[in-house]
């Protein structure tokens, strides 16, 4: 038997452009000669729909468009996501279902059992859970087989990741217990570090106990601040993987389960999957969004040279534009290393001083301070018209602003709200900084030269906002920092077991007070391209006007 | 026998402060005479504590602050709304719980069957289930009382808001079937027009079906974008109302079920409740923040004035600071309309002009704008010269900026992202223009006197970023646009069924488009009051990189 993955990028709501392309897969599919075709976790209208579910026109259309998908299918079996209507009068009246379409219809469907509500993910909101996972026996190349079906969450039951088990039911079993000689999985699963080859243990961990094979598909590309990863994969009945799809590029991969000698393509390292992450985030969010270009402010400093460097990768040089804005407190070196890195990426640099607009907010605002001594107001004022004149480019040419910002400085709030937290994408700001200059390192190594100049690369880091600033006045250095965000954002530790783990308790009070004190700023915060297992934003929810514990 | 309906108002986190004003409260309650007191749901953490509940420490704290306030408890029976552990392996591990407090100890704990998650709730996303609600037999009096629990949403489930049953189960049913001659409800129910009494006739028609008394404590203040309006009741075993709390205020309120004579506070008007709501939750956001004062940009415009009016009535006007800041385009009658304002407010105002800022952003800019003709890029100048001089102000003196922008323009997008959306809380961000204007009659019918100026009420309206310019050379009159908006945004309606109900297609249409397209926008929007039935926010989850149905 031959499976086809066709791990697609679709556009969220574009529900006909999505079902133009999941039909001419499954037309490639069939003329590959495989016999079944397995589309991503809601293909027809793009993972995650969101509140799009709570328009019935919507609704309509995806059935509408399931159908035209069921009219143009031949001999092969099309498992295709989307939303379905329960008939029903209670709950939510939705699933979230796999349609399997042959000879022109769809002749079965089947719904999700585990629906994810926790991180970014909430289906609960939308779906009512299915009672139980379904088998259809179909005829495969002249016999009968019985096809479990399994929709992303389905699989992932047993997952080590979490300290318990997060549901009382596990579809495989059940599917076991139905007689299922092949489970297949739909899913659209977001990428975070590690999280492609843990996905892919546990499918084969999965395969393994259940004792038949495993194929599943991934959706790929990114939806907002959520990135996709493809890796769809193959596991034989033993659970050894025997196919795997591309990372961060859509594939069709044809899997012969019998005769094998299947594609696999290799997982990349950590950095690389970030930096591959972060390229095709920052793409697809410029073309679903329509946007000709980007424009980037560039200061000298690692960040906004990687995010720059991002953009190159993304979209090409022609379409991204760089603005240095000296002030009065801008070094030499940061000019030149700027410079230094337009030239390496082969991008005009224009150079717009902020003195006269800085020099103007003084001149209205000073009458006005009560002779108060200067403070981060001054600096915010620098950093504010900074993002007026990347926002008027913006305004001006319709290029989208990328915020710079990396998740270490979001974290704490070493950031300026309408300032440098200006922007439409924010392509680092799930990024740790010691992570950042990994990537720098990795996107220098990837050209075997200097994108990123060697000064940016060893200076201290700073926000030059007055005379001999570095960010580790006000900082722990950020290999400290980093640890204790990790463990305080990622892991949800206590102030005690941080401390029990090495660090100074004064050290980690000031950075949870500087967490906790900083919601109000990254609830305006633009979206962030999320690469960890917890980005501020849409999977972290946090009050305000609130007291935290200690 | 005495019930106490102790509507208390919460701070998020603060479980220390929560569990002081609940023990005041039920001392209060036990020398009043009452038999039992009830507290809101979740009141030892406040409702919504959000992704605080993800924090171990959290939930233990919680734990321990229910254990002091049993120890408390003499012969009165506390009811007390907390998170509680489930101690099973799987799952969420937490039930949204109601401690039953007597003698010292916890008696018993029961827990919410019907966790709402739409909306602005995300209860699946915290809390398992219980599998059944729960009666105790308590002594009450000298006679065993069998009182049936029901938390919040449990007394919901035939909510006629809902085209459909939102849940299969009905746990009154499963109630009466257990023998429970009275049923209290502790809740957390945030405000909307039109739902404190939509409410009370829901639990009204619930202890008439049910044949017995209920009993019902609701939450009241701000916590981020939801105001509780408390409206506490309670009925009889007819359904009649019995007893109700204030709105919008602490109240603690004793019940006698069997002598009745109780306390009915009335039920504001409409209006009269979204400004009561939004002096609650201005209040109660610079309050729970700890802000000293707030800034407000003063236009002469009706949004601005209702704002500062709010401010004013909110915390005083001793700590309420207007800026007036004209512009080359400002009219004559704005400065006049704002002072007239100020002077009716009794607030000192500064103006402070933006033409120097906004002089030094053209000289800075226009180098680089390619010969351009003038568009939305130089209006866009004169908003973010004026959000930078209110952040000053913000930063310098430690004043929360309020934001003045209403529904009409978020929804469209009439506003200036980093210009005039600045700021920590948008009051009226959930309020159509034309209810703007009945709040300002209303505010001035209150002192029956002028706040809001007559000349504010009765010009056009218009952005006075450029000669001559109204808000309806871009949009429709107001009636007609935020007649459409609430039958796109509040209840989904489509494009056509919006032109069947007799609006013109291509302002339907571009008015959807606008919406659609502003997004990105809304994404990086303050907190906004909540008082309709959809808001912008945390109740209305949009992709930015999509298509839209049309």
């Amino acid at each position: 038997m031959k499976i086809a993955l066709a791990q697609i990028n679709p556009t969220v709501g574009d529900i006909d452009g999505n079902a133009d392309t999941i039909m001419l897969r499954v037309r490639e599919a069939a003329e590959a000669g495989a016999n079944v075709v397995l589309l991503p976790e809601l293909a027809v209208t793009g993972y995650p729909p969101k509140d799009l579910l709570l328009k019935k026109s919507f609704v309509s259309a995806n059935l509408t468009a399931v159908d035209r998908i069921a009219s143009d299918t031949g001999d092969i079996v099309a498992v295709v996501g989307y939303a379905a209507r329960t008939g029903s009068g209670a709950g939510k009246g939705l699933l979230n279902a796999a349609a399997v379409c042959t000879g022109g219809r769809v002749v079965a469907t089947h719904a999700k059992v585990l629906l994810p509500t926790y991180d970014v993910f909430d289906e609960l909101r939308y779906f009512d859970a299915s009672p139980e996972v379904g088998v259809s026996t179909l005829n495969i190349g002249g016999r009968p087989v019985t096809i479990g079906f399994t929709i992303c969450e389905d699989l992932w039951s047993d997952d080590e990741y979490f300290a318990r088990r997060l549901y009382e039911r596990d579809p495989v079993a059940d599917l076991r217990a139905a007689g299922a000689e092949l489970i297949v999985n739909i899913g659209a699963s977001p990428f975070s570090v590690g999280k492609p080859a843990r996905r892919n243990r546990l499918f084969g961990e999965e395969a393994r106990q259940a004792g038949v094979p495993v194929v599943s598909v991934n959706q790929v590309g990114g939806n907002d601040d959520l990135v996709f990863d493809g890796t769809s994969a193959a596991f034989d009945a033993s659970g050894t993987l025997v196919a795997r799809a591309r990372q961060f590029a859509e594939d069709l991969l044809i899997v012969d389960l019998d005769a094998g000698g299947n594609r696999v393509e290799p997982v990349l390292d950590d950095i690389a999957s970030v930096h591959d992450a972060l390229v095709l985030g920052t793409r697809d969010y410029v073309v679903k969004c329509g946007f000709d270009g980007v424009v980037v402010g560039v200061s000298g400093g690692i960040d906004s040279a990687v995010t720059a460097a991002i953009a190159v990768e993304a979209i090409g040089k022609e379409r991204v534009h760089l603005v240095a804005m000296p002030s009065r407190y801008s070094s030499e070196h940061s000019l030149t290393d700027a410079r230094a890195l337009a030239d390496a990426l082969g991008v005009a640099m224009r150079t717009i001083s902020i003195e006269d607009m800085h020099a103007a907010a003084e001149r209205t605002l000073q009458p006005h301070f009560s002779h108060r001594a200067p403070d981060i107001t001054e600096e915010n004022l620098q950093a504010r018209a900074r993002g007026a004149i990347l926002m008027a480019l913006s305004n001006k040419f319709g290029w989208l602003l990328l915020t710079t910002g990396n998740k270490s400085e979001m974290a704490v709030g070493y950031c300026t709200l309408y300032g440098d937290m200006c922007g439409g994408l924010a392509v680092l700001s799930d990024v740790p900084k010691t992570v950042v200059y990994r990537v720098a390192e990795h996107i220098n190594k990837r050209v075997d030269g200097e994108i990123v100049p060697e000064g940016t690369l060893t200076k201290p880091p700073s926000a030059e906002l007055r005379e001999d600033q570095t960010d580790q006045d006000s900082l722990p250095p950020y290999d400290v920092l980093d640890d204790i965000l990790e463990r305080y954002v990622e892991r949800e530790q206590s102030v005690a077991e941080i401390v029990s783990a090495g660090w100074d308790e004064r050290t980690v009070r000031d950075v949870v007070r500087k967490v906790d004190g900083n919601e109000y700023k990254r609830k305006q915060a633009p979206i962030g391209l999320k690469v960890t297992s917890r980005a501020f934003g849409s999977g972290r929810r946090m009050p305000i006007a609130a007291r935290y514990p200690s």
